[in-house]
C-alpha cells in the first residue's frame, strides 16, 4: 500500500501577531513544522502548537531557523558550522521539551526558510544539522531530496525523508524550477493534486520539459499562509485518500 | 558525614562580549547554574559552558530567565503563570539538548534574577515554574529556602533544593536581610567560611539580632564575578574540606 | 470654533506579520502614534507608515514603548528613571529621521502600553519621558489628562496634550473606570459619538455615577485593531463634524 | 598643514556587559564611531558614549550595523537595499537624538563590520546607505577609499571620507591585503606610526610588493579592543603630531 506523508509549517504567530491558519491546515497534515522562536514562534505559540497538533493527530517536528525575527528567517546568513550545529540543537531541545510536556514524542527536524536553503547547498552547514539532530535525540532529518541534507544524514548515521512540492516545477535533473521563472508554481488545484498522487504511487514527477523524473518522496510539503494554499492541501489530502494513498506521519512512512 | 552543594551562575557570556571568571569558578563548585540565552548566554555560549562542566564534574543546571537581555534579566517584569512556565520550559529544554549533547543530563533548575525574585513570593508564578521543573524532565529545582519555591515544589511533587548566601546576612526569622540595608552584605572572607561551615555542620545561621536561627542549606550560592568572588569561594571550599564536609552536586545531597 | 485631534496607534505591524487597518483608520485620524520598534513596528513598517500619514494628511507622533517584542510592550517592566529616558529618547530620534526623509516634521510623542501606564502614575518616570521629549525636539507630549505626565511636562517647559476615550467611560473624579468593571468599555457606537461630540463641545463627559465632569481633552485616542474600531472610529469623525468640531492635528489643537 | 582625523569604534558595550577602552582611545582619536544598539550598544550606552566623547572634545558619528547582536555584527546577511536604507536611517536617527541631548551635532556615520564589508562592494547596498546618510542630516559618509561607498556619495551628494588602515598591508593597486594572508596586519608599533606619517604627509603608502601607491585618507581607523591597540593609538597620535600633522575631526579635515 502506498503510504505518504503531508508536512506543513505551523505555529508561526508571534506574541500578539497572528499568522497562518493552523487550525485549518492540522486537518489536512499528518507532520507539522513548528517554529522554535528564533524567526517565528514563542514559547507560548510553540505549547499551544504542540496541543492542538496533538489532539489533531499530527506528529510534531522541530523547524529551527536563523535568528532573525524581523526577517522571517528567510535572509541568508553567513555562519559558521559551530553556531548552525548549536542554533540547531538549542531550538530542537527547546521544541522537545515542549512535546514531551505535552505527552507526545519529537519526531524531526525540518529547517526553516534560508537556514534550509543555505544548508541544502553547503555540506559543512549540513552536517552541523544532522549532528544537532543526532544529538538532539531520536529525530528524523526532513529536507530537500538529493541535497546536502541527504548526504549529511547518511554520513551522520540518522534517518533522511525527502520531501517535494506539490506546487512546484520540477526540472529534468530532479531540480526545482527556481521561482524567478515561469510556471515555476503551480497555481492550478486540479494538476497540484494529479502531481501529488503521481508521486505517491508511481515515484514520479512530469518536469517542465515534459520528461518524467524518478521523485518518491516520503513527505510533500503544503502551505498554509493563505485561503487558496489551505484549500489545495484539503484537495491534496482529498485526492491522495482517493487513489489509495494513506497519509500517515513520518516516522510510519519510514519505518 | 556532613554533606553540600556549592551553586554558582555561569555562561553569562554573550556573544562577543565575555563575563564572569567560568573556569576559575568551576574549581571551587559542585554545580553550575548555566544561563539559557534570555538573560544572558547563547547557544555557543552554552554548548562551551556545559563541556567544560562536564570536564571539571560539575553538575549542570538550568539557569531560565526573563527575556530581558539588555536588563540582563535584573528588571521585575509582570510575567503571567502561563508565560513564566512556557518560558521556563522552553529553557530548561535548549539546557537539556546542550547537556544531552555532551553526555550530561540536567540536574537542576534555578531560576535568575528578577524571575527568581518574583517567584519566591509569589505563588502562581512558582507553581508555573515548578510545573515547567516537571514536565521538563526528571530535575531538581533549586531556590531560596522557606520560598514560594519550596510549597510550590511540594504541591507539584518534584525535589526541592534550598540554597543560603555565605555573604548575605539573615534576619531572626531566616530571611534575608535586603541589599541596601547596613551589614547586608559580607565581603570578610574569614567570616563568610565561618558562616558556611556552620550552616553545613550544624545547621545554623547567626541572624543579625545575634540570635541563632535554623537554616539548613541543600547548596550554597557563590559569586564569580569578581577576583574577591573567586577568591571567596575558593576559600569557602577550603573551609568547608577542612571541617570534614564534602561538596558534592545536588543530586547527591538531596539523595 | 471648536477643534479636537482624533489620535490612533499606527504601524504595528513587524516584520513579516501584519496588524491593524492603517490605510483604513488614517482616513479618520488627524495623528498618528507610530511603534517605533522595541514593542512592535521595524525601520521598514516607520518609512511605510509615515509615508502613508504624510499621503492622508496626517501628522505622526512617536510611540515608543518597552523593550518587549514578545508582550507587544504591555508587560510591566520595572524600568529606571535614566532607562526610561534613554528608551524613549532614542525611538524618538529613530522616527524623526523616518520623517524628516518623508519632510515630515515629527508632531508628539505618546508612550505606548505599559510604559504609558506605569508613567502615569510614576512622577520619576513621567519626568524621564518629559526630559526625553524635550532632549528629543520640538515635540508635544500626549497623555492621559491629570496624570503625572501633565505634571511633568510643566515641570520640564514642553507642551502637553490630554487625550480622552470614546469607548471608555469614567468615574466622578474624572479617572478612568478600569478595564475590569461592568461598563467600563462602550461598544454603543451612537453612545460613543454622542459621548466624544459633549466632550469636543461642552468639555464634559458623564460620569458612570451619572454626574457631569469636566473634561477637555486635546485629542480622542480611537483604536484601529478591529472592523468594529475602524467603524466607531469613521461615525466618530463624522458626528463630530456634523456638531461643526473641526478636527485637526494636535499641534493646531494646542496652538 | 598636513590635517588628518583618527576614527574608532566606540560604545560597544551592551546592558551589563562591556567592551573596549573607550576612555583611552578618546584620549588618542579625533571622532569616534558609536554603536546604535543593532550589533552592540543600547540607548543609555549611546547616552554615556555621546557624553564622553563631547567631554573629550570627539566628534560623533553613527556606526550603524546588522540586525544581530549575537554575532556582532560580523556576519554577512541577505539584505535588499530597501531593508539597507531602514535599518541605516533609523540608527541614524537614534544617534541625532543622542547627540542632540548631548548638545552636539552628529558628524559622520561609518557602517560596521558585514554591513560595511557588503556595502563596500555592492552597489545597491551603498547607494541605500548614501541615501540614508543624505536623509538622516547634514552627515559624512566614512569609509574604505576607492569603494562603492565613494562612488555612492558621489552620486547622492553626499560628502565622503575615506579611511586608510595604520596596521594593515596594501597591495599595489590601493586595496587591503586580505586578513589571512601573511603580514596583512601590521604588528608592529614604529612601522605602523611611519606609514601612518608617511600617509598624512606625503599621501602614500608602500605596498606589499614595495612599490609606492598613492593613499591620501580623510581619517586613520584604529582599534581599541587591547591594551596593545589602546598603545598602537597613542602612539600614532604622538607620530603624527611630531610630524607636524594636526589631528582633528572629520568636519575639518573635509572643509
Amino acid at each position: 500500500m502506498n503510504v505518504i506523508d503531508l508536512n506543513s509549517d505551523l505555529g508561526e504567530s508571534f506574541g500578539a501577531w497572528t499568522m497562518g491558519n493552523d487550525s485549518d491546515v492540522l486537518r489536512y497534515v499528518s507532520s507539522a513544522n513548528v517554529a522554535c522562536g528564533f524567526h517565528a514562534g514563542d514559547p507560548q505559540v510553540m505549547i499551544a502548537t504542540a496541543r492542538a497538533a496533538a489532539k489533531a493527530g499530527v506528529a510534531v517536528g522541530a523547524h529551527p531557523g536563523h535568528s532573525d525575527l524581523v526577517g522571517f528567517g528567510r535572509r541568508q546568513m553567513a555562519l559558521s558550522a559551530d553556531e548552525a550545529y548549536a542554533i540547531t540543537l538549542y531550538q530542537i531541545g527547546a521544541m522537545s521539551a515542549v512535546c514531551r510536556a505535552q505527552g507526545l514524542g519529537l519526531q524531526h527536524v525540518k529547517p526553516h526558510g534560508a537556514l534550509y536553503n543555505q544548508a541544502a547547498k553547503d555540506t559543512a552547514l549540513a552536517e552541523a544539522i544532522a549532528q544537532a539532530v543526532r544529538d538532539g535525540g531520536d529525530l528524523i532529518l526532513l529536507g530537500l531530496a538529493n541535497s546536502a541534507f541527504e548526504r549529511a544524514a547518511a554520513k551522520t548515521g540518522i534517518p533522511f525523508a525527502a520531501e517535494a512540492f506539490a506546487d512546484r516545477a520540477y526540472r529534468a535533473d530532479g531540480t526545482l524550477l527556481p521561482r524567478g521563472e515561469a510556471g515555476a508554481v503551480i497555481h492550478d488545484v486540479t494538476l497540484a493534486v494529479e502531481r501529488t498522487v503521481l508521486m505517491a504511487t508511481e515515484g514520479v514527477v512530469i518536469a517542465a520539459d515534459g520528461s518524467s523524473v524518478r521523485l518518491s518522496p516520503h513527505s510533500i510539503c503544503l502551505h498554509g499562509d493563505t485561503t487558496e494554499a489551505v484549500a489545495m492541501a484539503r484537495e491534496i489530502r482529498k485526492g491522495l485518500e482517493a487513489a489509495g494513498v494513506a497519509v500517515r506521519p513520518l516516522k510510519e512512512v519510514l519505518s
